[in-house]
């Protein structure tokens, strides 16, 4: 079953057209559907029907829309997927009240799976979604936080990205009738490829190749953003004066940042600090692939495995 | 049972504290708690287990003071219940994100209801949802608009105002065993009391006594807003030249409107619109007294017959 094809099929011709129009607008701009192809690939891992887990899938990836819609209004973002944010293309009202409507509509394809698998899945939904929330709000608060310790990065990005992988996983295993403890498992391996994903995304941020990296490298020097990079630099630099300089250079606003992105990218590289995140991607890929030995063996966990592959070697 | 104790006995004292602490801040500052309050009395009617339909009345109340933090927010309104609104007190993007955290909150209140009523529960409140944003959207697509009918601006109330009342009146009422015809009567008679209510609320915002009336008396004029009682005088009006007076007035911003308030309000006193809308709210409550007599008579019925007699005749 082609997801994206299921996600455009959703009709939203529908009147007051203010509404729904920018919901149709963010859903048609694309993205690569990871995680309503979690869904269905853990259902199949578990031999599941597919149009049963279907409605969850469509839910989560509309959930995960809605995230981005409401961020976007946050962040003072003008582009998303190439084209002007909602907010911009409408106004911020619109942004608001469509992106209201948006969880209100995963809810309600939620609500479509059969009465015997809807309160457990509506309960796993409903902790995922408050996570993204408590995730999204520490982000904020490291903002304005002088020291920000790896854990507590690693946990904000557990809850902001990790989860709803981990959560599409464990609802495509849920329906399809996994037991509790491969729920458990398959959540897990989604934790864990999450965490990779997005610390070899703070990574490229630094050392991507501007062709094909989606975001311009650098983006998160420039708005001194507290990544994994920077903090596993701080840690390393411990006792030496870089600290000092690396700690300078994101304490400053810049209108050309070209000058400061060079400087602080030859602080990380004299103290080799690519090397050691890359480690840490290798590590938590590796207990994803060992989670994985710990499931069902078929084709669905070949997909499963190529895609914690891909989030380890990938360069975009 | 106290629904307003329930509400206050939430617990948000949880980390991260910016996300939660606008949520508390927003559920205590009281309002009349009207909503989980018809959940509670239609379960009594129907002499269902209070404590069972506990969760849904506090999800109903959960849901309608996120959608006022949201409005407020859209609004740009700097008070709610006498204190400065959270996005004053905090900022917009704290007020944006615990409004959707509030919505999440809403649906894991109802996530705890029953696994055998949960399904049934949530397509009613998805529903409502869904409703309430329609109307939102009307209500921001007929400012700009130029002729509104009455029957458009009925429908735009009916959603945004009538729906969350029905519903917490239906969900109360199926959680208790209500069949599918008391659940359509009552719902119905929600959509009645919630009508009159609304048009109490405008004819008010012309007539009220500033000393009782919560908003100040004339805002909607003074805002241009296209109330009941702006549609129905511009009706009356129909083939006379006040229209054009009255149109005039409503075409103009203004920094000083005691003017303007009180040229409309000779306008719509000469005509005596005050009356004809009157007889409207008249004729909606005497339609939910009627839907009442079908429902099972005792002391519940009793409240609900109070609540419909005091929206005909409140002055505040």
């Amino acid at each position: 079953m082609d997801v994206n094809q299921e996600i455009l099929k959703l009709d939203w011709k529908r009147q007051p057209y203010g509404l729904y129009a920018p919901i149709e607008y963010t859903l048609s701009a694309g993205g690569k559907r990871v995680r309503p192809q979690l869904a269905m690939i853990a259902c199949q891992l578990f031999e599941g029907k597919e149009e049963e887990v279907l409605p969850a899938a469509l839910a989560l990836e509309v959930f995960h829309n809605f995230t981005l819609l409401h961020d976007d209004v946050m962040d003072k973002a003008e582009i998303r997927r190439g084209r002007p944010t909602v907010h911009v293309k409408w106004d911020e009202n619109t942004a608001i009240l469509s992106g209201d409507q948006m969880m209100i509509e995963a809810y309600k394809l939620l609500a479509q799976l059969p009465d015997t698998k809807l309160p457990t899945a509506l309960r796993m939904f409903n902790r995922m979604a408050t996570e993204i929330c408590e995730g999204q709000q520490w982000d904020v608060d490291f903002e304005s936080q002088d020291d920000v310790s790896i854990e507590a990065y690693l946990e904000m990005i557990r809850l902001k990205t990790s989860v709803l992988l981990a959560t599409a996983l464990q609802i495509g295993a849920y329906i399809a009738g996994a037991n509790q403890s491969e729920q458990e498992t398959i959540y897990q391996f989604g934790i864990h490829i999450g965490l990779a994903f997005q610390i070899q995304d703070d990574i490229l941020d630094v050392w991507g190749d501007p062709l094909t990296f989606g975001k311009s490298v650098g983006g998160d020097i420039a708005c001194n953003k507290k990544t994994f990079v920077y903090l596993t630099a701080l840690n390393l630099l411990d006792k030496e004066g870089l600290k000092h300089e690396l700690k300078h250079w994101f304490g400053q606003t810049l209108e050309n940042n070209a000058e400061k992105i060079a400087a602080v990218k030859t602080i990380y590289d004299q103290i080799g600090v690519r090397k050691a995140c890359e480690r840490v991607v290798e590590q938590y890929t590796q207990k994803a692939l060992l989670l994985l030995k710990e499931l069902p063996q078929n084709n669905a966990t070949l997909q499963l495995r190529q895609l914690a592959d891909q989030l380890n070697t990938r360069n975009s």
